[in-house]
């Protein structure tokens, strides 16, 4: 079919067998990222430089004919449009030299332009002549709630403490926050439809730290509204890590899929979110585990999945230290290989 | 009643109020405990002077009237007893300096001997002669899946990435690991029973890392012997960090309380869990966001927990950056007081 597996599968269409991709599938993993990571000299520069971004996006697509190719880049980068400065340094995450901790800092939150996305369309357009026409380009943009999180943490966090207080201390402002993200990545993700991609990924990896009660307190109006805006564009799938107690909450959102991890069975997730399909959820860590474990995981998880409209994907991105030979064991077992 | 609120919850008799304590309630928050800590030298020393561990011990219940005391020590101790070397740096978490990341260094784990644990037995008789009749005194040790994984990644991790990888890649070496450490783990917990201790607590920390298929499979047939060890002795709590997807499997272990966090709602834990009494679930986030939300929150967390078997504590380690009102205030929303 010349629309390719995820597209059928993300409209609930009968497949010959799951559409498969891999999050981070373009990353540490491979040595020809490796190689041109090391050439680019940064992680921005990488991301920002159509000829490399498209590169390395097309990358695990030659090497193991994914069903979808990922844009590279990382969730921050749109924030800069805010006026959020960040920094990637080579080791570690992502890092704010100015954390956003107070609402006076929130207001000053730049309205975002629509200017500096040239780079972007172009990555996408070279992306989408390069690809197989079954093969489905997504884009993607963090959700409100995480990005939340990068903000006022100023890089990853444990526990996202600080986050959890700003928003139970100052919610009416927290929200405001939360909604100008969601604005703003609502026209972030406009863009990147309007210059080819065919679904989008909404990145909610922090949605499980929150109790189920404030998450729909505080964080579904947001994300709610940013799908919304979205409605009557192209597929668009929800990813929400440690998500096994928000599936009525994320029933609610405006999406064709939920991605979820290994801690929410495929099962409970179909049941749960009616009318949507289901991404995921193999743990990143059983491809660590050598091939006889990976294959035995597979068919676990594809016993257990709906037979229309899923996906097969991890329920996390790929660990750098993740071997070749694992990502074949895991294709092969998706695709019904011995 | 003599007994105490503690004991007369986790036997599902009426209390007039639930009974409250708080995980590392003994800790860096309070700034009696840092002068303690700072003239011990290094918090090993801490641990095993029976006169600082009891004293440290006793602290928060001096300020604050807890109805339980826990005694202080670190989950990582008693592993000393079976050979393995670790430190406690004053910044970041514990490290061991030889992690046993593979079957060959499982096998060379000692067998653990009686000896070592006279400064034990002396701290909790120190504290049981200081401690008010209604409350109770509370040992605790490690779940062997949470210490296994600090003994194959060598400290705390984000992803447990190598302990999975090693019980998937190894499932009967690690299945006998997980053995050693429930037997030492029953053994050093008899140890504190026979010194005074009145309840038990078993902190399987990282519990919420596995599927339900991996929890069920590979952890609880150790953590449910180590528990049915202590059948007959006191009551157990089993505290399950990120369990919300595990309740039915911690619902066949032998215990008379699961601790869960506040992705586990009360009501469902009590659902799931019939038999059993619920302690939790307060994000400890919650006490950094000012006394209105605390209230609030406290208010919630409490008409949704069960009317018996209920124990009040928060769903994971209180933060050290705590402000001692927000513990007050905290306090006086369990206790009914405005």
């Amino acid at each position: 079919v010349s629309e390719g597996r995820l597209l059928a599968a993300l409209r609930g269409a009968q497949v010959d067998r799951p559409p498969v991709w891999v999050m981070r599938q373009a990353g540490r993993y491979l040595p020809e990222y490796r190689r041109v990571r090391a050439a680019a000299g940064s992680f921005l520069r990488l991301c920002t430089d159509p000829e490399l971004a498209a590169e390395v996006t097309l990358q695990p697509i030659r090497r193991f004919g994914f069903d979808a190719a990922i844009i590279f880049s990382d969730i921050l980068l749109p924030l800069s449009r805010l006026g959020v400065e960040f920094a990637f340094p080579d080791e570690g995450g992502p890092r704010l030299p100015a954390p956003l901790a107070t609402p006076e800092a929130w207001n000053r939150l730049e309205a975002a332009g629509d200017g500096g996305m040239a780079h972007l369309a172009e990555t996408i357009a070279r992306v989408r002549a390069a690809l197989p026409e079954d093969v489905t380009l997504i884009g993607f943009a963090g959700a409100p709630w995480t990005l939340a999180s990068y903000l006022v943490e100023g890089g990853t966090s444990r526990d996202h403490a600080v986050t959890k207080a700003a928003l139970l201390s100052s919610p009416e402002a927290f929200d405001r926050l939360l909604d100008v993200l969601a604005d703003a990545m609502a026209a972030y993700l406009r863009v990147q439809i309007a210059a080819g991609v065919q679904v989008v990924q909404v990145f909610d990896s922090w949605a499980g730290t929150l109790s189920a009660a404030d998450y729909r307190r505080h964080v579904l109006p947001s994300l709610s509204g940013l799908l919304r805006d979205l409605d009557g564009t192209v597929p668009r799938i929800v990813y929400a890590g440690g998500s096994v107690h928000l599936l009525g909450e994320l029933s609610d959102v405006s999406c064709e899929a939920v991605s979820v991890d290994w801690r929410t069975p495929l099962s409970q997730a179909a049941e749960l979110l009616p009318g949507k399909a289901v991404q995921g959820n193999l743990d990143p860590a059983v491809l660590l585990a050598g091939p006889e474990a990976i294959r035995e995981a597979v068919v676990t998880m594809l016993a257990t999945a709906p037979t229309r409209g899923y996906v097969a994907n991890l329920g996390h991105g790929i660990l750098p230290n993740t071997p070749i030979a694992s990502v074949d064991a895991f294709l092969a077992a998706v695709r019904g290989q011995q």
